[in-house]
């Protein structure tokens, strides 16, 4: 169905699409060493923080297919190692703990089991981690779709497609299942600066799913907002709080302010792995800082003058009461979120 | 003082500085032919409302100069042509067409006199007002330096320096004077996309002044506006509509809802001359829509996909009622702008 995807375990391997080289070359990585895995999620040539939940599950397994011992115990405390080092590539996205979470949990309710037994349950698990992204995804593609009607212009911010995660999207996936249910309707991407996520990434899978889209920078949409030319936005997530507060893509709170402010609902989709229900608020979440050469040189080239300063804050929080719903696997949550996401996290 | 200039005249040349290749090289263009002139507002080798008009005026005096005529009914008609050919260059700053109606108005009033004459005033016409342009800006910036305090935190959109101006600057220009006047503050940087002025610009003249910035995304405005982390915002302007609604580079309008969100002063400072009071809001300011290759391509190579479609509004309308108080040579209008405006407009 989709032509390509972001990440797949092939034998011993991880093969990857380098989403750093998109639209201009699809270049798959074949990897057999977990720090090349950090390393992809580390430069984004892997990122969505689905996607990354998966990378990180699958860089586990070839962490574990690598530890030379038959010690039970040694293999267990070595693993553990390897998935503290993977969850260091990045800091914002709650997938990838999540997924780090359930393979070191997997080796903690087999301990003792034969060390060939357990690096085939790594491998197995990371594998039907993948598959399950994807289930979920169309799950929550169905769930969210009924907020796409026909004739829409809807504005999203980020990519969140099959890119984005193992397969089919969180809010690209919600555009999708709308398109394919009939519906029709156009899309305003913002390009989404530092790393133009959305006019490398999210304008190439629209067009090959066949959604038209019209690109923008990022400070257009308030503009094409008071024009009325935008009826709905929809973003995806990086974590989500407790209380609904969701970390996303910087730029994504002011898309949000900026849909408050004229009247557009503002919905995030995101699969239950992305909700931290250990924190209360978005103000506990850590946003990752970038290096500021991401915003001073483009295609390696410096466009600010020698030494200036720069600020890479790679997300913001957008606080839950400018989002009017969000998406998941399990049903569409609405305020208030504090009861709404609780119900959602025991059904 | 300021070591360099964005235009100035020299003997049967206009100089201009080649804004396109800043802050990478410094190059000054020597023009002799006003479709040079042309060329150079169009394709923002110059850009910044009032350097826009020091442009014009400057262009039809060259093509004042390039009439081969001594009949001053035939130089007339000629020179009118001429600046309507140079009012096409772009649609949206007014200092275009209020610096060419100025020159036009000079032939006028004195017609029948020698066409050596004629070309002698124009040219000096055209020096007076790159010097007035100057006056003016500092009169402006004495005017609203009082905004600017100890210790705050500003942000800025596109470039309002000596670049954008005959010299000093507008928006850029308060701030250099409240820098002089001694007052330590710094600069938010919207890098402004797509062309980043602010990254190219704003960033190079804030460095030349020695007042510390630091370059951000568009997108990033709004999370430093959450965290506490902008006191005030202030920017240029394209065209002022009699009302006080205000066209300015796109992200311009973004900026002043998130300021409004968050409780943030928005100001904007512009000349006399980017006043249109032939006009009662901004729903009449056209809106110059460019290439959308400058969104999909960066150093000429591309970002998006073949064939993406994208947007290029260069300006966006800021209504008046976002807006805490307009920075003039005149003195700082504050709401309800009709009046207001007005007052500053008669004194």
């Amino acid at each position: 169905m989709t032509p390509y995807c972001s990440i797949c375990w092939d034998i011993n391997k991880v093969k990857l699409l380098d989403q750093r080289k998109l639209p201009r070359e699809e270049i798959y990585l074949e990897i057999t060493d977990y720090h090349e895995v950090i390393e992809a999620i580390r430069t984004l040539a892997i990122r969505g923080a689905p996607a990354i939940g998966v990378a990180a599950a699958m860089g586990a397994a070839l962490g574990a297919l690598g530890l030379k011992t038959e010690d039970p115990q040694e293999f267990a405390g070595r693993f553990d190692h390897i998935c503290r080092e993977i969850a260091a590539a990045r800091p914002t996205a709650v997938n990838l703990f999540w997924a780090l979470d359930r393979v070191q949990g997997l080796v903690q309710a087999h301990a003792g089991e034969p060390v060939g037994l357990l690096k085939e349950r790594l491998v197995a698990e990371a594998q039907a981690m993948l598959k399950e992204d994807e289930t979920i995804n169309r799950k929550m593609a169905q769930a969210g779709q009924a907020v796409i009607r026909e004739g829409m212009r809807v504005i999203t911010h980020c990519n969140t497609g099959a890119l984005a995660t193992g397969a089919y999207g969180t809010a690209l996936g919600v555009l999708r299942a709308a398109w394919e249910a009939g519906k029709r309707f156009s899309v305003w991407v913002d390009e989404t600066r530092p790393l133009l996520q959305g006019a490398r990434l999210t304008t190439w899978e629209l067009g090959k799913i066949g959604i038209p889209y019209t690109l923008i920078p990022d400070g257009a949409a308030a503009a094409l907002m008071a024009k009325g030319l935008v009826d709905l936005a929809i973003v995806g997530a990086d974590r989500i709080a407790a209380n609904g507060d969701t970390a996303n893509k910087i730029g994504t709170y002011g898309v949000a302010v900026m849909a408050h402010y004229h009247g557009i609902p503002f919905y995030v989709a995101a699969p239950l792995s992305t909700f931290d229900f250990s924190i209360p608020d978005g103000s506990h979440i850590p946003v990752e800082e970038r290096s500021g050469a991401e915003i001073t040189h483009l295609w390696g080239q410096p466009v600010a003058p020698a030494g200036a300063q720069a600020l890479n804050l790679a997300f913001d929080v957008t606080p839950s009461d400018l989002i009017a719903g969000i998406i998941t696997e399990g049903g569409v949550a609405r305020p208030p979120y504090a009861s709404s996401l609780k119900a959602l996290r025991k059904g």
